[in-house]
């Protein structure tokens, strides 16, 4: 038996037990996809036939405002109505992500035996809050493990080829009564793709003022909750508003305005996809090595460069 | 004589004659590209052995701060000095742009015979100050016809695949001291990209502690200029400050430290016309439809829907 089968049937056993509701072979296969190595090409195989919709809700915001206690709090909510729910972290600076405190990295493991919810951490690739590139085939690997929602909690809108709201079926924005907080939120483009604006930490004083100031801002459409609840109030050390905003998120994804975002998103991420397979043979790295030692030749021609690659 | 070989040796020709001096062949030919004719992979392999660098300025700044009296300015100072320079202008509320005003057209059209500028507008495709996908043939073609210098005019950073600090080897962000303005350009993530910040409409008040503020926004890096030439005050309307602009433009271009940079624009330059090679018989606007046809039919899979289209 070559390295290869080998490799391949140990594979594919992992994925029948991740199926089966084993945790550790779950979190395994995710690290493959993110290595991208190269034997998960089979992976992917066996997910194009257990292919399953999940429904994605991005949670993002600046940091500091207390996105994980409210995944933490929303998780909770989930559990209680039966509901099984994997959290995917990206937010380099939450408690959920590697490398935070330990009475943190603590509060995370109290999830850590329950038998409906899955928490990961997900590596950034370099780029502060971007999306892995294999974020696709992750979702949908968690989605074929039975889980009925995703929450991808980042720091906002990443600068790699798929962001946060052309993976989420909605996205939800936190952002906090601070000052700073709604320049912060501009600079980083979240204001434009928040379908849900929760205001954390709303027993602040400025809190209504806030409020107020998000109603005003234009959705990215279409419209998926009431002018009442396009804005939630929460305290999330309270679990004050959470049941409130579980109850918008469940109402928001039964909506019908999603099906035609679904159709431009599902077209975006094959486009995407196919992108990928094309350009599986180009290491960015090599490219520019191999241009630096051309250039310091002499010899360097984009054109003559680039057909050299085919098509 | 087959029609394509007509349109090829048509094509040829004018690329000959635009390179001669002629700007209604190189004009053209431009068209040719933002349209993506088929016949313009013969114009591409003929830029391939006719291969130039070129230095790219990209001037960039929100809409009403003066950049096309800037951009006025520079040409004329450019020209003084016998350097022979383009303009492409992807702002829409530009005078340079089609559209515009009848005075402001007259205006532009005072270049029009002068052998050492070309002001071209182009299509945005859509992407307000998005890039056309072309951007980067358009400039080699533009290099070719034997051009020192090309400046693009944008109101900031597009969502289209390239944007305008991939492609031009130094930025220059164009703020006045306008209330809102600081902000608008923090929101459009125009502040991280400014190799040099000019403040345009200096006589006004504010000026100097905008000048201030501005000074202590750190650069993409390497630094190009000194900390006195980092923000440039102008006033375009009246030609004051273009001349130690356009000093410290030419000076910094010359710097070493831009190397580095030129070498990742090239490998990202490169990497892009890959792709769009690779990728270029996916119709996006098919793919969605496609998709909706089989969603409709219940039949949808997303990897086996990828897998279809080969790698």
């Amino acid at each position: 038996m070559t390295k290869h089968s080998e490799l391949k049937n140990g594979q594919s056993s992992l994925f029948e037990k991740a199926r089966g509701g084993d945790r550790r072979a779950l979190a395994r296969l995710i690290s493959y996809l993110e290595n991208d190595r190269p034997e998960t090409e089979d992976l992917i195989r066996a997910l194009a036939s257990d292919y399953q919709e999940v429904k994605v809700i991005g949670i993002t915001g600046p940091p500091g405002v207390g996105k994980s206690t409210l995944v933490d709090g929303i998780l909770r909510e989930l559990a209680g109505r039966g509901k099984k729910t994997a959290v995917l972290c990206v937010d380099p600076s939450s408690p959920f992500h590697h490398g935070a405190l330990l009475g943190d990295r603590l509060r995370m493991n109290s999830w850590h035996n329950h038998p409906d919810i899955f928490v990961r951490s997900m590596a950034t690739r370099g780029v502060p809050g971007g999306l892995s590139p294999k974020i696709i085939e992750i979702t949908n690997l968690v989605a074929a493990c039975g889980f009925d929602f995703i929450l991808i909690e980042t720091v906002g809108v990443g600068q790699i080829e798929i962001d946060i709201f052309q993976l989420a079926d909605l996205t939800v924005v936190v952002l906090a009564p601070e000052s700073g907080d709604e320049i912060q939120a501009m600079k980083s483009g979240l204001m434009e793709i928040a379908d849900i604006f929760v205001v954390n930490k709303a027993d602040r004083p400025g809190a209504d003022q806030f409020v107020k100031n998000l109603s005003d801002i234009p959705g990215p459409g279409p419209a998926l909750t009431t002018r009442a609840t396009r804005v939630i109030k929460t305290v999330a050390t309270k679990k004050e508003g959470i049941d409130l905003l579980v109850e918008t998120l469940l109402g928001a994804l039964l909506r019908p305005e999603l099906a035609e975002r679904k159709s431009q998103q599902l077209a975006d991420k094959a486009f995407f996809l196919i992108q990928q397979n094309r350009m599986r043979n180009i290491d960015k790295k090599e490219l520019l090595e191999n241009i630096k030692s051309k250039i310091a030749q002499g010899q360097f021609n984009l054109y003559q460069f680039v057909l050299s690659y085919g098509s």
